[in-house]
């Protein structure tokens, strides 16, 4: 399929927008109007670019408050459309976008619109220009695609044809099956726009809040697959009007919406080529018939498929020699024991349960780059997967980076990828043993397992990551399309100093989970963090155990420091939930924070931050428990900000 | 009247919002009840520091869910009431907010929920505190104040009575008037929000946005005319869910929320006492009888009035030596002339037509501390009003502060007020005549009045202010109720690096305009002057003429540079208004945009900026035109973004 993208999509001049769209490799661009009148070059001078870029125009847009009009308009109309017909040859784009009038004068009457259109595309057909007419959502008299398409169908014309917008169709909940049964050459254009489920003015949502396809929560895959089973073979576009894309650099942003048609056509093509697929369809004759014309017709992205992934192998942190040296004491304190040392590098493996921590201050490396600009941080997380060269397929067809870092002689070769804001994720075989991967690299401790008693940590629980409020969608496309990760709601934390935005993700089996946190202000900690660490940053670190007021016990004993909690916190659970006293005393006495849904219980606690930055959480889940305690950080936030006990 | 603030309205810590609210002269807080939970002190501690200060807790919200459950969760509520009521006695806080249900157990039946709420007062009552019953606006059963005091009143129990929150009725568009009707004694407390006319999910309106009154869109006067007309006498509170608010300063923001009870006060007292109040009233002998009762009981805010502004007297620019000649030569390249040099400081008068601008060099004053801190920028605005001294007087009763700068000998003194952000507004008597302010303290050059031609300049259109998103409600209440400055409409323009919005003030003759702009991202050119004037800059000054075309011409043969304006923008005008072909050529050749609304035309024309920040627009208005362009802000802002021609 072609791939073409609406220069409104992006922020920047429009030279720079071009150069962003060819560089993520689309075929072509929606020109926005406003983008083109408001650059200082001729129509020619854009012409001559776009082709130089080796980028077509594929539609000019919007033309607007066309059809259904009292003939005085009608005949200014085709005035105006006459000369955007000069400017469209001169540009060299042969189709217009003409959306549904918003006029107050629109007349409700789809005989009229149908002949004002066959108008209009009569004059387009002269000079071999098409229409293509498009429901808004926010519409006068026409806002569903079969309203258009009977507006379309009764004007029968060949240059008019019509334009299918996800937005405007799953906004207003509108069923998009009866698309398969519109001829697909009468679907000259299609745009896909993913969106939130907000509920709000949905001229303000659609103006505010569109997002790339797998950014938000309509179901772009089963839209696309109507399209396609309706015949249609245009291209595949993007029309995202988005605050925060306009304020983002270009270049991600274009990256982002790449990937994001990439991840949905390869849902499609899985959802098409799945052998059960018409089983669930009203008429699967007819359905089978559709699917095959189209896998015969239409090539749809099929990068290799997306790993499946046996939770954390272990996480590397970048240090230089004195930070290393004092966080390992802090691991120590925890219960980490130092499992051993890299043969050849400035490496230090700490394990405890089935946790491994790399501390790497080795000097010209990665990390210690990494280190240089963002301080003790995580610089990679290593994910256990069955095909890790696989995985690494699937990363960079999805456009992520592939990163090759110096192997010594004899020593494993990790394939890894860069994810948003430059940290690795790195893929290690789960074939592997609990020592494979360690023991060709580093030189273990031969301490047999059981002496060093530890704090009883387990496993990696998740990680939290603080991001820049334009990173978030970047991050959640890349969970999902690279890692295969499914977003769960999005909360609203209260810190003291401004409402953060917390979003988890998980794998299936919930042995992988990241939660992302936005701060939209300048002024909290995690806005803090998040501005020190450019954007991303990994903000805590959370620890599974079994018994957490044991764990918390052996920790204090060695010294941890952990965020007090408020007495009042106890106080108040105590008329929140239904708990045994014994059971609140003890938590009371530990610190120890609670939460409990309709599937199991949560305890959990902070340890103090290391530089007013990353820090630990030590957790213990009850049941099927399946959050993150969120109903309890800004009990967290709150404390930090009154400073250490 | 007592004036109370809600601890959830501030950002900060406990303490910290508590200081806050002292310093800013409240009487009393709302205690939110998250405040408390996640404070690390006790509630006597608490109790302690809120009376340090002088304060007192009016009220402990929120008790949730409580009326019309199943007997099973009434008992329980019941239980968890009387923890509170521990609380509360600790804290020495006598009433509770209780708000309506939202519970999906809820059960539709008034009789229950009242004979419930009795059973909650009656155990109240034997502490000796009160329950105050809310209408929240997303309630399950009971969402307006109507069906609130329905159950209030059959429930019949003295230490049950309403809160009322101007919010929920007003975003419900429910009419106030019937508050009036209610006994006042039974109205235990009253909550005062404004906000936006969004259209949205009324809990995300309730939650993100609501604001100070005099700061959103509801008639905030009007509805608390209603409860005072009802014989209420208790606190005027304020209960604030804004995320802007959250994460601003919060000495700013509660001296914010201070001037708007004070305003609103003020505003109320103004529609009592007018004269002919009662004559719109359905029953004027029952309005004129509360009336007279309100009048007699409460003493409402009494501040000198608005002052009448009658334009602009001068701009002041601070600057230093160097760059005060070279700006003074662009004045002088717009057509102003060295008009007078003052008498013992560096500070140069440059006059056109009825403009004066002022270029302050001197070192240890005021303008040279701005200088030193924002550089080349506006230092003070001078209004022209009729009693100088009693808009200062104004002001300051609206907590805004005096400055009194040195004043030489047999020099002007010239009354001051700071405004946020730290630039001045001086008041300039507009009985004195054109020379009347300058010739005590410049010695003016002889020039007759003509000599020099100038470009045609006549008069200050507007200022266009750059703010910080956290600044844009502290301008609109200062503007409002220090300057009697009411708001426009709130506009969307695209830059290439984001939205910017704005949005223009004005006094009734339109002799004075500001317009405010706020970039919420960071990357845009008005979010980087902003974050150089660390909050509040000058963005550009406006200035009329009769004549653009000859002004313009003027200018540019005085080598004056304008933001080049695409070609494509003037063939794109012509699709879009009806214009004189020659007009057009006119304009194009100029580099003059235009718009045109239903009551007049504008012509206007930007200046190249200085060092990237400050700008000059020339205007002319037509007719009654009464905006500022801002459908050509964005070929503005996307020149400007291309670069100089």
């Amino acid at each position: 399929m072609r791939r073409t993208i609406a220069t409104v999509s992006l922020s920047g001049t429009l030279p720079e927008k071009l150069e962003a769209i060819a560089a993520a490799r689309f075929d072509g661009i929606e020109l926005f109007e406003n983008d083109f009148v408001n650059y200082r070059g001729s129509a020619a001078q854009v012409r001559a670019m776009v082709a130089d870029l080796g980028l077509t125009i594929d539609l000019y847009q919007p033309f607007r408050d066309f059809e259904g009009m009292p003939e005085a308009q009608f005949q200014r109309s085709l005035d105006r459309a006459e000369r955007k017909f000069d400017l469209m040859q001169e540009l060299d784009v042969s189709m217009v976008l003409c959306c549904s009038n918003t006029s107050p004068l629109t007349i409700d009457d789809p005989e009229l619109a149908a002949a004002q259109l066959h108008e209009l595309a009569s004059r387009a057909a002269s000079r071999n220009l098409r229409i293509g007419f498009e429901a808004l959502a926010w519409g006068r008299k026409t806002n569903l695609y079969g309203q258009a398409w009977d507006i379309v169908r009764r004007a029968d014309h060949p240059h008019l044809g019509l334009i299918l917008d996800s937005f405007h169709t799953l906004s207003l909940k509108d069923d998009p099956t009866g698309i398969a049964d519109i001829p697909g050459h009468k679907i000259f254009f299609l745009q896909m726009a993913d969106a939130p489920l907000l509920s709000m003015d949905v001229l303000q949502w659609a103006r505010h809040y569109r997002s790339f396809p797998g950014q938000g929560q309509f179901d772009m895959a089963n839209f696309l697959e109507q399209v396609l089973l309706a015949g249609y073979t245009g291209p595949l576009s993007l029309e995202i009007f988005n605050d925060v894309f306009r304020e983002t650099p270009n270049r991600r942003i274009a990256v982002d919406a790449m990937r994001s048609l990439l991840y949905l056509e390869s849902q499609v093509r899985g959802s098409l080529e799945a052998p059960s697929a018409q089983d669930s369809k009203p008429d699967p004759t007819k359905y089978a018939e559709q699917r095959e014309r189209v896998l015969q017709r239409i090539e749809l992205y099929s990068p290799p498929p997306l790993p499946d992934i046996a939770g954390l192998s272990y996480i590397e942190f970048a240090a230089d020699e004195a930070s290393a040296e004092a966080f390992g004491k802090l691991l120590q304190r925890l219960g980490f024991r130092r499992a051993g040392k890299h043969r050849s590098k400035a490496v230090v493996l700490y394990r405890q349960g089935e946790i491994n921590l790399i501390v790497n201050a080795q000097p010209n490396s990665f990390a210690r780059a990494r280190f240089e600009t963002h301080g003790l941080s995580v610089c990679a997380l290593a994910v256990r997967t069955a095909d890790p060269e696989r995985a690494v397929g699937r990363a960079t067809a999805m456009h992520s980076k592939r990163y090759d870092g110096p192997v010594g002689p004899s020593e494993q070769h990790v394939p890894a990828i860069v994810s948003p804001g430059g940290s690795l994720v790195s893929f290690v075989s789960s074939d592997l043993g609990p020592n494979g991967l360690y023991e060709a690299d580093f030189v273990l401790d031969d301490a047999p397992e059981g002496t060093a008693p530890g704090a009883g940590l387990e496993q990696i629980d998740h990680v939290a990551l603080g991001l820049a409020v334009d990173q978030l969608d970047t991050w959640i496309l890349f969970s999902r399309a690279v890692l295969g990760l499914e977003p769960g709601e999005s909360l609203e934390l209260a810190d003291p100093f401004g409402l953060v935005r917390s979003r988890g993700l998980a794998n299936a089996d919930r042995s992988m989970r990241l939660v992302l946190n936005v701060s939209p202000g300048q002024r909290t900690r995690t806005a803090r963090t998040v501005a020190a660490g450019g954007g991303v940053t990994f903000h805590h670190i959370a620890l599974n155990c079994n018994d957490i007021f044991d764990t918390v016990a052996r920790m204090r004993t060695n010294g941890v420091r952990f965020v007090p909690i408020s007495e009042n916190y106890y106080d108040d659970l105590l008329t929140r939930v239904d708990l045994d006293q014994d059971l609140l005393t003890r938590m009371r006495s530990a610190g120890v924070l609670f939460d409990r849904s309709q599937a199991g219980d949560y305890f959990h606690i902070y340890t103090e931050s290391i530089d007013d930055g990353l820090f630990f959480e030590v957790v213990q889940r009850v049941n099927a428990y399946d959050g993150y305690g969120a109903t309890n950080a800004p009990a967290r936030m709150a404390s930090q900000a009154q400073g250490t006990a």
